[in-house]
């Protein structure tokens, strides 16, 4: 976001905080942030904070951030969770109005400052997630910066958010780790084709936020695990039979981008 | 191929035959083929005959060439399946010996002439699956022919490449149908990420082409189908329980490729 603020020539004077010296020094060298944080507390004196860490540590972050809050400040995340995080701002908060939940559908599965591209949020939906309290003028002010970054900001409500993502993103997640796995224990001579390198990208994605994210939108997780495994195993008892007719229609109701060949 | 052919510069004259006319004539006059065969039998008189049909198709070519084969013509065939293919050679040629079972990993969810690239086979495997039966010299032309087109050649027994494709090509197939089905079925406001992308890519693909390679490639199938559905079971009770060292241990296991964030 830092890189992005940049090259849109945002007129943002950039602070930043990690728990890691050498990672501040490196993105400070690289012109990724104006100047390094002395401490967490005080990026509270910022106008603006985004909080963007896996997310028990966005706990921890407002746990520490609350007691030196202005009632002005704005802060909102990037978690691909929410309903949970909108909690912990109500919990922690002096002010839970200023807090914007957001959702940039960026990313790969990289992660740290060498996976930074200034393009990674060009014309990606960024997810933000009001409630009956948010402060219009706060929601205004994110909605506006994410926009100048090249966005296209969306608003939803946090609990449709995390179901959605269940099976937009957690699903996929699932399977690709699921998939490694079944290799792991049935090793191939052959490598995989693209099928297999899409369907099992994602299985490169940091396991400790994975086991977090998970955890924090387990009910909804496990009614599209469940929903899922449900149809594969139709799907393996029409293989079973070799029910041809009913194994077209499965795969017609799930082939609603076929284009007829030409 | 016969653009990959033409843009190699190989000095082989291409006759092209499809059932449909017209797609001849547009292949004629796109240069992919240097002049349409007026019917399927004329192909017979080919030193290399490469049969790039749907399966059940590569049965029916099989049944009407085989009667006007010379000794010496070589065929070969691109499906993604091999050992049912391997088993109608044995049964209708008149020299099973010069069928060299074939299997370009390249390719998209598209078919048909307008998804044709000269590029496609660059550094892509390409699988051959010769038997103890087969000529020696007729396999090396196949190799050195899938070789000038910038094609690595792999030989591998039919059986094993049914196993390992139903894990690599087949189960991300049924994946990604079951996926834009359940999306059907749960209709999201949000779009996917790239994760959800990646992981339903593969349901363009046509349903007709794959309700018959499932079905000829069904026992590897079903028993993927089967150990991945006691996996998502397996993910699904630990996320019941929250357990998430259980699930941190399900996900470290399925991300060989996972590199330490820096």
């Amino acid at each position: 976001m830092g890189l992005a603020i940049k090259a849109h020539r945002l007129p943002l004077q950039i602070m930043g905080y990690d728990l890691r010296r050498e990672v501040m020094e490196e993105a400070h060298a690289r012109g990724v942030i104006d100047a390094p944080c002395p401490t967490l507390e005080a990026c509270a004196e910022a106008d603006l904070i985004l909080l963007a860490t896996p997310p028990r540590a966005i706990y921890d972050c407002l746990l520490q951030l609350a007691p030196r809050l202005k009632p002005d400040t704005i802060l909102t995340d990037v978690a691909s969770v929410k309903a949970p995080v909108l909690a912990w701002a109500q919990e922690l908060l002096p002010y839970p109005e200023q807090f914007i939940g957001g959702h940039p559908i960026a990313g790969t599965e990289q992660s740290g400052l060498q996976a930074a591209r200034a393009d990674l949020f060009e014309d990606a939906p960024w997810v933000l997630t009001p409630t009956v309290q948010t402060n219009p003028d706060a929601l205004q002010q994110v909605e506006a910066l994410v926009q100048s970054l090249g966005a296209i900001p969306t608003r939803l409500n946090a609990e449709q958010h995390d179901r959605e993502f269940a099976l937009l993103s957690f699903l996929p997640h699932c399977i690709a780790f699921s998939l490694i796995a079944l290799q792991q224990e049935h090793p191939t001579q052959l490598p995989g084709g693209r099928s297999w390198r899409d369907a099992t990208r994602v299985a490169a994605s940091d396991p400790e936020l994975w086991t977090e994210l998970l955890i924090l939108n387990r009910q909804n997780t496990l009614e599209y695990l469940n929903a899922l495994t449900h149809r594969l195993r139709e799907l393996a008892e029409l293989l079973a039979q070799a029910d041809a007719e009913q194994i077209r229609a499965f795969l017609r109701v799930g082939s609603v981008r076929y284009t007829p060949r030409g």
